[in-house]
């Protein structure tokens, strides 16, 4: 039998234990401005050396650039949360979709969010990590008519300043159909994006950089599935699922992020394609021009807008400029690679795929041991063919 | 004044909601063995996919294997969530820090478990994505003798079979001394680990598989604060810390267990070194044979039982095999990378860097563009110093 000094003792216990419950989920303050103080209760430190270091100029920058990143699953989560724990100004995510037990095997959501919506979510998490950052989220798919109208709104007046365009979008999508709407609102707008891929076998993935007009567009050299108008839809087999993994997704949304900073933050190199392929560590680069027959009307009127900017400077010959891909109103000091001579493709030890005219590459996988079996995608076309003679190839398939 | 039943009701009140908030936080189920069935709530169902898309055998394999992850910072923690996200059978986790808010700028840790200790946070995460894995934390510094006798017990017995070795050591740490004491530890065991780092400007990083007799260790070739017995603390200065940032750390931890997962799951080729440039994405690889006059004599010892496994097998010239680098013993199917000749590398565009008798570059950087400034690590030493001429020079400096 209790006695009352007994039971309140016990009500006090669980009234502390409630207390601390409560707290362990509580975020940490905002903080109004970054320090380099190098103190345990700092979290910008460790990015703010980087000015230290002579790698970034000007890291608090960061908190004036708006991001936009269109799906919000196995990559888009992790890229949310690396531009998160960076300090970025502002995210916007976009997706329809929700969190299941099925994405764990991913980084990122944990299960007891499962239900839950997948922007609802992320954005409850890395308001968590980093209060500091301003967080927009769209529970919708970008491809209906409506919110296609409501997302190009969005992209072109939804940056932290208040009616002007986000600074960069980023596609996390894993379907055609999402890409090619990311695609026509970004030529429309001449918003420049990073696209992002990784292969339904888990194993192999890619970033690009699209600046519409100056470099290819996702409808330039689309993929068979577009080029030919098949809906990828009636590809997808039942009980039939992609494979993936949390390395892969998290190698490719690590670079994407990367790169981004890069941009954003002029330092280093921006790397226009980069590719990943997990079962050689191999990582193939390489530019792609613009299609002067792209069906994208609005690609070619960038392209027109693209060569006339050019042409107005008489200062740089555009033939020079076309060929080196840097120009005078480079403002991010981006350079494509360095790409690899004709001779020392040839004299290269690996094997050079077929590739469309215009796209060349920067390195060749090694050639395959003779007791492993070969891993190269074979190209679609010879180097000679034009476009023009490879889109009716594929369409006579 | 509170009478014994009104006290007895709020104690009732507390505990009900007391276990509401520890709910809340509650994970999924344990689920007893791995299946293909593609539905949402499967939370392996895309990870069981990579045997229908040819990519692994035997994916239910992976629940039988155990590693030891040693350091849970920024590439540990995402390190172990990765594997614990694939089903790994055992994990065992090292680490003597804490969490704090300067940690928050890279994957994994939340702001709320500020205080905690790092293998005791990440421990309850890491079950809450994934009940099925089996964890065991130690909260020391393995560099301590009394801790450094454990480490040992723990890595030649701790495995999931009980009694056994672990199946692989990934070493995660941020300082030479750790590593020097993962890497004493495996030459004496002869066991197989993986040693992955960071640079303090945040910008570059890397992973090599060291195989103790088979390939070089990691006093074979020590960095200069190593080799010249420097203590690494008076390097420090106060005030001053490495940068760091989440995508760089997210693609370490990414490249290192994806490699981890070919070794234990036979799938692909094993990468022996592969560094990361995140200025450049330039990707260099290559491969280091042992020192036979290694100031490890355990390393020493375990290259002569491997010249002497490789010479009881008369059908295997040991002169090719060890221009090969591969065996008959070769369990794994694992190989090292085409090394590019010497005519190749002549050839080939960019800088080679002077390196020390027995590693060559698979690839080289291109070389800088005149806008921009090199940032291409000088090498040591030339191609036909030997080590000890190395070492020597090393010292005298």
């Amino acid at each position: 039998m209790s006695t009352i000094e007994e039971l309140k003792e016990r009500v006090r216990c669980l009234e502390a234990e409630l207390e601390k419950s409560k707290k362990s989920s509580v975020a940490r303050q905002k903080i109004s401005q970054m320090s380099s103080e190098v103190v345990d209760s700092n979290p910008y430190s460790r990015l703010m050396a980087l000015k230290r270091m002579g790698i970034v100029d000007n890291y608090e920058k960061i908190r004036d650039y708006t991001v936009a990143v269109v799906g919000v699953g196995g990559v888009g989560s992790v890229t949310a949360e690396m531009l998160t724990r960076c300090g970025i100004g502002k995210l916007l995510l976009f997706d329809y979709d929700k969190v299941e037990l099925a994405n764990m095997n991913r980084l990122f959501f944990q299960p007891h969010q499962s239900g839950m919506s997948k922007v609802e979510a992320a954005e409850k998490t890395l308001r968590e990590i980093n209060p500091d950052v301003e967080f927009e989220t769209h529970n919708y798919n970008i491809t209906t008519m409506d919110n296609f109208t409501h997302f190009m709104n969005r992209i072109s007046t939804g940056s932290l300043q208040g009616n002007s365009p986000v600074d960069l979008v980023l596609s996390c999508v894993d379907n055609f159909e999402a890409r090619m709407a990311i695609n026509t609102a970004c030529n429309e707008l001449g918003q420049t994006w990073i696209e992002s891929g990784v292969s339904e076998n888990a194993v192999s993935g890619h970033i690009q950089m699209i600046k519409p007009g100056e470099t290819s567009c996702f409808a330039c050299a689309p993929p068979l599935v577009v080029a030919t108008g098949t809906d990828e839809k009636t590809l997808k087999r039942e009980g039939v699922c992609a494979a993936s993994l949390p390395t892969t997704m998290g190698i490719v949304a690590g670079l994407l992020v990367q790169n981004t900073l890069k941009y954003l933050l002029q330092f280093g190199e921006v790397t226009y394609y980069l590719g990943y392929n997990a079962l050689q560590d191999f990582f193939p680069m390489m530019s792609l021009k613009p299609n002067p027959t792209c069906d994208d009307s609005f690609c070619k009127k960038q392209q027109n807008i693209y060569q006339e900017r050019l042409a107005a400077k008489p200062e740089i010959k555009v033939e020079e400029v076309a060929e080196e891909v840097t120009h005078e109103e480079n403002n991010w000091g981006i350079e494509l690679v360095s790409e690899t001579s004709e001779l020392e493709l040839k004299e290269a030890e690996g094997v050079i795929p077929d590739l469309v005219a215009g796209v060349r590459v920067a390195y060749t996988t090694p050639a395959p041991q003779p007791t492993q079996e070969a891993d190269i995608p074979s190209g679609t076309g010879d180097a000679t063919e034009s476009l023009d003679d490879l889109m009716a190839k594929m369409k006579s398939l």
